[in-house]
């Protein structure tokens, strides 16, 4: 399996609610240094697992969508707690639609797998990967 | 899959047995930063992997059964080389052990898989990952 | 010259007022990984710097009277953009002060100057230095 | 399963042919940083992965035969794209010939998988992972 | 006295004249991840060492100039050994000239020194840092 | 002022005497990744601060005569606490004494300052600096 990875970050704020939050019930914000990495089985032509460019641009709007906000208040996350797991979750969801839809490429549509790892601190990170149909 | 990461670090002494070893058959040390991640497929209600505090507070227990102890001398690593990839699976089976007594909380017990890793130089590093029946 | 440098992180909300600072006039984030490094000419009779169980205990009290917070509501910075430099400068003032109040134990007194470095994302950092007298 | 991870780095200058690459096409070069990682299901009985000295000194080797070189001259990548991806799959192939060679010591015949990263800025990594028959 | 720092990265192509380079006498290259920190003793109004945005636009315009090129070719170097040193120094050369210019805000003007350091590799880095008169 | 910084690393037993060390009295280890900076306000010649693989040599060197090694049993730390700051103050005069011994070349001779940086975990370093007379 080939892979190849991009990394960018983006700066929220964001409040939760449930005990298990303790102190991060209160609103407190994060830098999420964020890695997508790209996997399939064979190189295209060019020898490569994805357009670096396309992706790093895809990556930049995606987050851009956010990035600078209030997460309370973005449309999106409305009704949620949005722990980095959720965060992850919707950087696959956009970068599964955004493969879909061509944005990467037509030699996109053989990645086989998203891995999403958002790192929120020297100590802690999360992330979520899936398959793409 | 959905992931979360925790870090801490431990310093301890040791020596091993073998040719293999060579130089490090002598009494050395190391500081191992080490990463427990925790996968699952899917989210508690509180939109998370594992309360980070408590996964947090669970290594830092683990860790200070060995920290700043000559590792030679501790009962549990009795008679074995303590590399790290020993160390390593030592770390898992404690998690392990402590989602079954439900130390990290109820909802813990959908953790699927425990993914550790020991860095112990900027160019080396060891694990262990399992899954959890 | 001698240093011990120790790091921690925080995580907060907070909004800039000023065209400068563009997107980041919103309401939105940052985690601070939190770097202090104190020098002096010389080591204490023990060969230390500093007993690095206090500085690392100070730099958790001085953080968490912030931490989980949003910056814009914290009586301290009232009034202020909360930029990287300022909270640099916050926290150099605070263990200026730690230091002569004796919290870093009576050697701490030979410390000549403290660094402070918080990086809020893999490509940016901001720091303030001083001389302690 | 346990892993056990070794790093070393090689600076090499190439072209790229290809409208995607754009910019890329000229003779232009990288540092990669390589980890490789060495998988096996159980530890042999040393309760290790890899002779960590001989798995170093074989990325040594492997590195060397390009190391400092313009890959547009080096024989084994004629007449293709040397991305961060085909780089990553030159150094698999020549660690898993290593492996059935011997030259990790007869002990890594329980090898079971190699992945293989290459970091080519603190932004973008690409890799190339398979299973060892 | 205050400080932020900026990261960008370029990828080059170049070769070195002179015995104590050895191997890479040859035509190689390198990824270099550029820091650039701006110091100065007070802060402007707006509570910054600097524009950030405009930084960071300044490094991209000064690296474009040398990005994916062969270094050996670029009139800026002719004739020179083009050395993580050297490159270090044309970097804080066109950052000194970018700020008398106004290129980074009128604010900019009371920066009073600028420190560049290039992170060639994990093992390796080079820099140049000097006042601004 | 130019700068060229190598790294390496070490792995030791020591322990220390003193209250303030805790349960660091007893017998643990560290993995040291230690960087040597070399300072001078001009370049040599050939473009350079310093013959970087004589540099990585001689650090490869002094770290190889308390690699692996007891501390506690190492002649030149006889009788004092290896702290790290006092580890780093031994490698910085073991630089001292080759570049003045001429194992770094002749050119090194302009070198004006040595930094020595003990990285001991991911959350503590500790560092020596002088200068060269």
């Amino acid at each position: 399996m080939y892979s190849v990875t991009v990394r960018d970050h983006v700066m929220i704020a964001h409040s939760f609610k449930g005990d298990v939050f303790g102190p991060a019930q209160k609103l407190h914000g994060a830098t999420y240094v964020v890695d997508v990495e790209f996997r399939r089985p064979d190189l295209d032509a060019d020898g490569i697992v994805v357009d670096i460019s396309r992706a790093t641009n895809t990556l930049k709007r995606v987050l851009a969508e956010f990035n600078y906000r209030n997460l309370d208040e973005v449309p999106v996350f409305k009704g949620r707690n949005t722990t980095t797991e959720v965060v992850a979750r919707h950087i696959f969801d956009q970068f599964a639609a955004a493969i879909r839809a061509g944005e990467l490429g037509t030699g996109a549509g053989a990645i086989r797998e998203i891995h999403v790892t958002l790192h929120e601190s020297h100590v802690a990170s999360a992330g979520y990967e899936g398959s793409l149909k």
